[in-house]
């Protein structure tokens, strides 16, 4: 059985027929209309397109290094000397923070060059065309550009940009690198602070209620994150910081020393290194420069500075650990007490913090503003307070905290006698002479006031640790004595330690020193809440990519 | 049966009795009389040690920082500033060269300190013991000394010292730390050049008729050599190249980075790249900062450098190969010509040499004129020689070398171009421009002038390579097109190389770089022989240690 199909009237047209026929009529009539407003349109556009002024004044650039691209010679300036062009005509590469079309004639950048932002006007005029406004209105964010235009005084501030009493009227505008879109984190929002630790979720910005992106949404997106401008200023301010380090100790007469990093045994005990495969034997990387630094003292090399990565394979998961650090470490031999070393470690001190304060003034401000962070409470001219370990502990003790005499401070207490210290002479910054012996290495000698404490040393900021040195035992036989007599023992025979025990059988002088760990100078002057914020690329036993 | 004895005669003392009598008689006088001698003789040393004028000015100190030790608080001099205390007494630290005693009233010393050597007279006289004369002369070499003097103009010049016109004139002299007998290696054997290659034997030195020690010897015994004046001028210059690189480039902007040295994946290939167990996983070692400082300029850094160790698998046992070696690394943004770089580039190696002149040139005409080394020629100012790789081809077929325009250089033929370039241009250093793309890595930017060629080139001094670079690719699209097409291909989507690709998707700037290697700069501007000269503990294939 099949179904009946519709009702068919011999050849005569049916009612359904006709109502086709009259709709596909007014479909061809309604098809053609369309053509014929397409065409005027496209006529207009045309048209439009002939009569585009700027025709040659926007677009994008072909790949430079490439057979299309001809360079052009022209002058480029620096966005920071902006204001010095007022009336001027100027040329600069820059980047989109934000582009919008205000109307069919005007538009609105925001364009941003290192720290700097300043707003772009792109206006149709005779001489300026609509294709070219929309065209500017709608360059993707974070898109590369070769921008000319003229310097203008604004009427009012511009209170969105850093340049604020000047803004660019664009007369060209070329897209030299487009960001695709979409973006995989926003740059405004990696301005913003870090959620806090305690959720470790995604939350809102009290101020602003923007999202606080998490410490891994930026670790993974790296590249896009440290173009926030808090971050391009942390790590101008952690360049800075090595750059005073051997600027100081360059002028004391410190040589600068590259240690190796691949070592044939592991040192300083074998916990916490990391193994490598070196061809067909094993090799370790270098948990600090120590027996190296102190093998060119015994070489004679008087003073030697280093800045080097330095690799922990500490299983520490903490907002204070890394793998792989940089070290500045230094070594020099001293005359007749070890605290010539240390004041010449305060001294240095009192340089970096001038230097960031004067050199990087601008960037430590950005990043404090950010996380609401204290100034850095700076000692008295000349008068780091020193305080020995005896005197910390009284003073911990006085606060209510119990501890023996030679216990090793905890974190916790380590935070406290910073705010103590704080409290009575006011610095951020001071050191803690005469720890026990029994907690620090092997090769620190004794203190010759008591066979119980050690000539050794850490220096604080903010109350937590960037330092730790020692005067270190320059005697072959006190150190072999020492090593027997470790907890637990090291055979000073041992392949690890032959060459540095031996070093000093030929004539060594008394040497102390100390190694800062660069990122958490960065981070306490900062006050950031994470180290990994200071690592260009952090690596924890969690992360070792990008 | 016995055997008889001798004749007795009753109670009479015999013959033989008598005479052995008057001999023990005689041997009791002669004993008395040494005993008498003795006697007297450790009276007369009694009464002279008694009256040792000198007996608190010399001996040996208590190790510094015991409680043994007491600081006295004296100032010391650089022996170096010598020249400016005549006939004034000061104290300084130094180290033995020799120690002679010349008769019972006189003993000579050769000091040393730093690069200075100066000669130390230890006359016996009323205020000076003919015991202390003793104690100086024999005093081991390599001892460490605070020695207390008169400076004295000296009646002639004193060849075996570098300051020659003054002389110490001994008053107090201690011994600070006494260098154990015999030393491994004598540090006089470290200061004369290497044994040719050739034989790798032990020989003589030509003109000394002296022991030529191998290599090996010397690095097994590092710490003695390195107190060589040779290896002092080596490493002194060696940190005056980085400072030389960071004062120039952080003149014109450069921030200096810290990028990563374990990473998730061998990056560039895969090959010649060192393993290391990262907790429950593997991770590498990089091999060049290349990914790094490209993701920076992604990241909008603009200009970026960095000093570190660079680590390279490579089983090459050269004297130009290390597995651990200091890139001096650059990358930056230009404006329309990757050229813009390259003077750059000409012009920081302009500027550190000329440092090198001025403020290492003891350092530098000490290590060459123990090698014989030619000065090195400097181009004329601001015209380094720039020649393209198609001119290089040119000449070295003029010369009678057989190659294709798109061959590799062997080594022989890189230091035959550059025999040739310093003939024609008067320059030991030079730059060759616009390599051919096959033989460069795939993140190359491909010339404008042919598909077979690239935007890159390599600088050389004395005929070798220093450094190695080129414009990058920076555009994503691209650079996986490379990757793709390359030989082998690369995946552009693995997990070694895609977060690379992927920054160069949010407006990179156009950019190159290049990476020097430290020690090849030291080597070759001083014309040494071996490369492991230049490091101080230095890794190959076979050594790991010390």
């Amino acid at each position: 059985m099949t179904e009946p199909g519709p009702a068919t009237e011999g050849n005569a047209p049916s009612k359904n027929a006709l109502k086709k026929a009259a709709k596909d009529a007014e479909k061809a009539k309604k098809k053609e209309a369309a053509r014929q407003r397409e065409l005027a349109e496209r006529q207009k556009r045309e048209a439009e397109d002939a009569a585009d002024v700027s025709a040659n004044d926007y677009g994008e650039l072909p790949l430079i290094g490439s057979a299309e691209f001809k360079p052009t010679g022209e002058k480029r300036i620096k966005l920071s000397e902006v204001a010095s062009y007022a009336d001027q005509t100027v040329t600069l590469r820059c980047w989109v923070e934000n582009a919008r079309v205000q109307s069919a004639k005007l538009a609105f950048l925001n364009l941003r060059q290192e720290l700097e932002t300043v707003q772009a006007v792109v206006a149709a005029s005779e001489s300026l065309s609509k294709q070219m406004v929309k065209f500017a209105g709608n360059i993707s964010t974070e898109s590369l550009l070769v921008v000319t235009g003229l310097v203008k005084k604004t009427p009012e501030p511009v209170n969105s940009a850093t340049v604020k009493d000047y803004e660019i009227h664009i007369k060209r505008v070329f897209i030299e690198a487009k960001a695709e879109v979409p973006l995989p984190l926003q740059v405004e929002d990696a301005e913003r602070p870090l959620p806090s630790e305690a959720t470790g979720e995604e939350e809102n910005d009290e101020e602003s209620g923007h999202p606080l992106v998490t410490l891994n949404t930026r670790l993974n997106n790296r590249t896009i994150d440290l173009r926030a401008k808090i971050n391009n200023a942390i790590f101008t301010i952690k360049g800075g910081v090595c750059a005073l380090f051997q600027e100081f100790l360059g002028s004391k007469g410190f040589t600068l020393i590259h240690s190796p990093k691949l070592l044939g045994a592991p040192s300083e005990g074998g916990a916490n290194v990391f193994e490598v495969k070196y061809f067909d034997r094993q090799a370790y990387l270098a948990q600090s420069p120590q027996f190296y630094k102190q093998m060119l003292i015994a070489s004679r090399f008087q003073r030697v500075m280093e800045i080097g990565p330095v690799f922990r394979a500490e299983n520490s998961n903490t907002a204070r650990h890394l793998t792989e650090f940089t070290g500045l470490d230094l070594e020099m031999e001293f005359q007749e007490d070890y605290h010539e070393v240390m004041s010449l470690l305060e001294e240095l001190m009192l340089f970096i913090f001038a230097g960031l304060q004067t050199r990087y003034g601008r960037e430590t401000e950005l990043v404090r503003s950010r996380y609401h962070v204290e100034p850095f409470a700076l000692p008295a001219a000349g008068s780091v307070p020193r305080i020995t370990f005896a005197e910390g502990i009284a003073m911990l003790r006085e606060a209510g905290e119990e501890l023996n005499d030679y216990d090793d401070l905890s974190t916790p207490q380590e935070k406290l006698l910073g705010k103590l210290v704080l409290q009575k002479y006011g610095s951020d910054f001071y050191t803690l002479d005469q720890f026990p012996l029994a907690i620090r290495p092997f090769y620190t000698m004794p203190s010759a006031a008591s066979p119980k404490l050690s000539n050794s040393y850490d220096m604080f900021m903010r109350g937590q640790e960037i330092l730790s040195g020692a005067q270190r035992i320059h005697s072959t036989r006190l150190l072999q004595e020492k090593m027997r007599a470790f907890d637990p023992p090291i055979d000073p025979e041992g392949a690890a330690v032959k060459d540095y025990v031996d070093c000093f059988r030929y004539g060594c002088p008394p040497h102390a020193g100390g190694g800062f760990g660069l990122e958490r100078i960065v981070c306490f002057w900062l006050g950031l809440p994470n180290i990994r914020l200071t690592s260009l690329f952090p690596r924890d036993p969690q992360r070792v990519m990008p």
